[in-house]
């Protein structure tokens, strides 16, 4: 048992709830995955059972979809319902200006494709995942056909991918959406949404997990409460 | 039967045969995909049947792999030797400046991965496909779960999108990698440049049709001969 976990769970948790806040009555939901999503959708579950909640959920991965219907939440897709009011997620890096770096959970295609089409993005992290610059490795979604040759190009880039390896089953990860995921170590980076556009030149890369002016506000908890970071409006 | 038809048959076959000339015994060949390039593979075999050409294959798709087989062409994959030769490839439309939009056979997201692998990339058209500025519909594969969001942002950007039908089984096309292929009207397309930037910006467009500054060498078949377009080299 370590202390300092436990209070980034609690933290976690303090954000969540007050991150959920901002649901209401009637809306289409987007559902992150990972840990700290799990407790949004747990949360919102309770809501549903104890306020009569209306709301529809479209989740981000397997894991929210089950933890969805484990919760009670009433389920949609995209195609019927394209306009999401608010997505609630969590990211694995946070900067100042609210660029985020995702996919410790390999689910960014699908948390990318859902968090764009929200109105308002949510994501809920612990203090510890705020930097001043983004420094995380990089994870990137692509086809097994293009490992090598994208490496190759993302080693000219300045990069140095790792293939993530699965606990499970031998051998690599497999998404959601039957690809490979590589972490891509850049060091800091100063202009993501150069290396970003780079990145995406790249046959081969489906998605990167560099979500960038997406967040419309950071739930961020630490060991006391929980303050809420805003995309300014200039 | 008409004689129209005919004629372009001929010339496509015309091209191939000019075009396989480039191959050389113990070269890695990209493989491309659709009915020109089905030419191009059986040639190959006969070639590696009649005068024992060694070299060796990298399908991309299910079409061109089982053709290949039949054709007695030894495969490789990309993850092996991620460093092509040649690739030889058809194309739905050529620009003068050696621009192509191709997608026609769903197969873009492969060939884009290994025809971008290629040190050079060979196409084969007849001229019906030369066109001063591209104007023809962009194909574009998407993740199903994006199409309605991704159909929106294209339609921003002044696209008409068609979700592509199946033929052999009701409903839309689904491609080798499991995803729906839009064709995208965009009129015409002064800066093919600016606008694939601003497709692979769209959370579920895993690849478009826009095969820019990629293509070495174009053969143009016609009614009477076959011409080479050549990359300038300025």
């Amino acid at each position: 048992m370590s202390f300092e976990k436990d209070w980034r769970e609690d933290a976690k948790r303090a954000a969540v709830e007050q991150a959920l806040k901002r649901i209401r009555d009637g809306q289409i939901v987007g559902l992150g995955s990972g840990s700290t999503a799990a407790y949004a959708i747990r949360e919102l579950g309770k809501r549903i059972a104890t306020e009569g909640l209306n709301v529809l959920g479209i989740p981000t991965s397997y894991q929210s979809m089950f933890l969805a219907i484990e919760s009670g939440i009433r389920l949609t897709t995209l195609n019927e319902n394209p306009e999401i009011d608010i997505a609630i997620d969590g990211a694995d890096q946070v900067s100042r200006d609210l660029n985020l770096i995702k996919g410790g959970g390999a689910a960014l295609t699908r948390e990318k494709i859902i968090d764009s089409a929200a109105k308002d993005l949510l994501i809920v992290v612990d203090e510890t995942k705020i930097a001043a610059i983004l420094d995380h490795p990089v994870p990137l979604e692509i086809f097994p056909i293009a490992l090598q040759t994208s490496s190759k190009r993302i080693q000219q880039l300045g990069g140095k991918p790792i293939l993530r390896q699965s606990l499970g089953k031998v051998g690599p990860v497999i998404t959601d959406n039957n690809n490979f995921i590589i972490d891509v170590d850049f060091g800091v980076i100063k202009e993501p949404g150069n290396l970003e556009n780079k990145l995406k030149t790249i046959p081969g890369i489906v998605e990167t997990g560099l979500f960038l002016d997406m967040a419309t506000e950071v739930y961020v908890g630490n060991k006391t409460t929980v303050h809420v970071l805003r995309k300014s409006i200039i």
